[in-house]
């Protein structure tokens, strides 16, 4: 201040001078003026960038140390999703991943903070005493991503906040780096969680936005899973496993473990993957179906399984992985197999239901991302049989072997055509051809050409398979010879039957395909969080 | 009864004649009549017999034809489990086992039935247009552990009944068998079912019983799962997976699935089960510890996994298998793996408490087999540093490697030590040396050669293991490569942690130790439905 002040001086002291001399040197201390306001200006930025910040215990990196559990401070973390209005006015301590970090000059900037995909957008204005220049140029330093705790008071805004699930601020008083990502990410989660009509929109504006593809994503899953979408897809598959479990539970079922791996090759299949086990051929289970179907002989009466099922199956289609997780149900029935499809129908409208009341914003993260209409289902599902089906499909003018079984592409139409007459998109298809079947399902009493078994279909393709099975030793060897199956290689299978065995059924599930379909989504990779095909092993 | 009444006529007759005559003449008389009223009975008795048997339609196999879904009768079955005093009176129609069957003389049959464990006893007596002696000897011919529908009257007995879980009888009116069992079983239930105690109370009364061995057992683990201890077993091990998967979803954990097809060698052990995938070399996941990690990266904040883990070991001790059920589990920790330790804490209380209350009559089915004493435990779980446990065993005189892991035996005596000082058989030991842990645990802030580790203990035997993850890449890289691992090996589990990883930690649990231990059974082949060890890949 003390040079411009001697320069005013200046213009005072000499008032007689002609005014043209008297502009020049005005103009002359101007310049001056400007030249030294400038330097002392940079001086004292330099200054106080340079200096020891006062407030820098409020900011930076936390000590290595500090994060192997060092001591318990006692300190209350708030999750980001519970930042409401109510808690207005309130000092909280949060962690996050800087999702956005945007700086505003010098002073201010914000940084948006996702934690478990809710997002808050906090503040840091620089301020006496509070929040330094150096605390605002290390907040606009963070790499996105990178895991912050940030202390400060909630403030509710003027103007609505964009870009946040919360409706509050937070007015920053401490930041810490927690873990710091690397600045350069193979995909950003922003892009990642681009809708196909975001991109199509901006495309038609001249804009060409960035699309993460399937492999890529599945590449790097750990950035993918973070998007709103899979954090909703996975929620709901846990739900799905939920109430799957809870309704079982309920009807007197018990949960069980079948091993995976398997002596020889299960049920003779071809598609199996083999190993070796302690110099024994072996193989993983494609199924539990035997070891389920033991389970109701060994007095279990009503059991159920989640775990994963194998298939060395070269399906390369957007349904079909080599591991996948089989929700497996089997149950004593007294007289019909109508007993396992009422469980089917109770079991789902149970599970729909469920989903669509429990898990509202999940279902809303995963529209965004991927839209889709609610699931059209009836309070009672509708049971065709298959020959009503192909009746359907023959009327509509699709050619179809009536005794074979239905490709996806029948499927597709058939549902379509469900759809349209019953108002449904899931139903049951029952009294399968029994040729289609595996050798274990129990023929129809009146037409060994049908069989008592059924599929279940979402939205035109299937889900479910399940079946009366044959329980009387005897029938179930002259079914595997009938279906050119070489009875010793299941002798410990029918041997099974032999010591007593309740006339019984189940089905099968599997969970990626169900939120697949709930959801109407393309890809079953979408459902899978590590999916393997016969190309991905990885991660 | 015609000659009967013929020779009194005879008697009557004759007053007048001498003693000696009359006695002479009366035993004649008495022999001829037995003669006859013998040929008549026999005359009957083949008559009734061999003639058509106007209750036939009362019993008899079961047609197949109506086993495979004739029709939807509308008849109730009523569980055995449900019948008590209250039903007196009434008619019930049951399905179970027959599972023994005893007749006392021609006119009288008792059947104990089994359904789900429980059991009653079912009565035929010859009665007029009721039950037939042909009904009866269909009865007796039954053979143990066929399945017949029985439908009957429900009376309650004036004395207690023996061997029958139900107080009350079934008086027959209709048997039906729907699944005949082969005459003679390998291993019989009551053999199967009978305690060590039992056997050697026999042989002290001189009595040699039937002592079935684990692996015959095993071998007809179709027969052996129907004894109460196995029913009750199985349940209770449902209820254990029940129990951690509720207490999770409270305490805001996402169940997810990982995959257990994994390219090259997972955590680069050699105990892995090596594969072809599609031509690629794969071996099976011998713990989720990477994917459940890398879902801790993608934000999913606490997850738990309960899926089969493979391990190519060659133990064959009473408690390892190759194949076994993990409840897995991994959390974003604030501060402190203390914070794991408390949902263990909680967790596992809360499982006992749970168990004792819902598990009753399953926990007593397997004390009445294999006895044992309730699990002591605290309200607020005992936690002891490994220092402090390696000094209670010097101060007890075992001589013990301060720095190195404790063997089978040196955790049997601390278990006891505990128990003696603190009345507890379940407590967390932490702070175990660094050098026994795997390579990503997170040495202590203050001292490098011990470790934010935990393993917990149920009756003197480990059941958990858990710590604190190192999640800076740059440190874990340090670490593989002080462990002798080749970091290239493990690129894709370092690179996870480049995107921003929260500090972390989490526990992996043996579901069938759990249970073993819980009801203080002597092998692990006990809690595993089929188990799987170095000998064993069947059934």
């Amino acid at each position: 201040m003390s040079s411009e002040q001697s320069s005013e001086a200046a213009e005072v002291e000499n008032p007689t001078q002609s005014k043209k001399a008297a502009k020049k040197e005005a103009a002359k201390l101007e310049k001056k003026r400007r030249q030294e306001a400038e330097a002392a200006a940079k001086a004292l930025a330099a200054a106080t960038i340079d200096a020891e910040d006062p407030l820098k215990s409020n900011y930076g990196d936390v000590p290595s140390s500090d994060l192997r559990s060092k001591e318990v401070s006692g300190r209350k973390w708030t999750e980001v999703g519970n930042l409401w209005e109510e808690v207005k006015g309130e000092v909280v301590l949060i962690r996050g991943r800087a999702q956005t970090v945007r700086g505003v000059g010098k002073n201010i900037a914000f940084v948006v903070v996702r934690e478990r995909g809710c997002t808050v957008q906090c503040v840091l204005t620089v301020e006496a005493d509070k929040v330094s220049r150096q605390m605002v140029k290390f907040a606009t330093s963070l790499s996105k991503e990178s895991i912050i705790d940030v202390e400060g008071v909630v403030s509710v805004p003027d103007t609505p906040i964009k870009g946040a699930s919360q409706p509050v601020e937070v007015q920053v008083r401490k930041l810490y780096r927690v873990s710091k990502a690397l600045p350069n990410l193979p995909i950003n989660i922003e892009d990642a969680a681009r809708s196909e009509v975001e991109i199509e929109k901006a495309l038609q504006a001249g804009e060409q936005l960035v699309r993460v593809n399937q492999d890529t994503r599945l590449n790097y899953r750990v950035l993918d899973m973070r998007t709103p979408a899979n954090q909703g897809i996975f929620r709901v598959q846990c739900q799905v496993e939920n109430v799957f479990r809870q309704f079982l539970l309920s009807e007197g079922f018990v949960g069980i473990h079948t091993p995976k791996l398997m002596a020889g090759s299960s049920e003779g299949g071809a598609a199996v993957f083999k190993l070796d086990y302690k110099g024994q051929p072996a193989c993983l289970a494609q199924s539990p179906q035997l070891h389920k179907q033991m389970a109701i002989c060994g007095d279990f009466a009503r059991v159920f399984e989640v775990g994963p099922v194998f298939r060395a199956e070269d399906s390369y289609t957007h349904r079909h992985l080599c591991e996948f997780t089989g929700l497996d149900v089997e149950m004593e029935i007294k007289e019909h197999y109508f007993e396992v499809m009422d469980i089917v129908d109770r079991l789902f409208v149970k599970l729909f239901d469920t989903l669509n009341e429990t898990c509202k914003n999940e279902l809303e993260a995963i529209q965004r991302q991927y839209p889709f209409e609610p699931l059209k289902y009836l309070r009672q599902t509708l049971c065709l049989t298959f020959e009503e089906g192909v009746k359907m499909l023959q009327e509509a003018g699709v050619e179809i072997d009536p005794h074979g079984d239905l490709n996806t592409e029948a499927e597709r139409k058939l549902g379509q055509l469900v759809l349209d007459k019953y108002g449904t998109e899931f139903y049951i298809l029952h009294r399968y051809p029994l040729a289609v079947r595996p050798f274990y399902t129990m023929p129809c009493y009146d037409d060994q050409t049908y069989s008592n078994s059924f599929d279940v279909f979402i939205r035109g393709e299937e889900i479910i398979s399940g079946a009366q099975r044959v329980h009387e030793p005897d029938f179930l060897t002259v079914r595997a010879e009938t279906c050119g199956i070489d009875v010793k290689t299941i002798s410990t299978y029918i041997d099974a039957f032999r010591y007593g065995a309740p006339p019984h059924g189940g089905f099968g599930v599997g969970l990626e395909r169900v939120v697949m379909l709930f959801c109407g989504l393309n890809n079953i990779r979408k459902t899978s969080l590590y999916p393997r095909d016969p190309l991905r092993l990885t991660p």
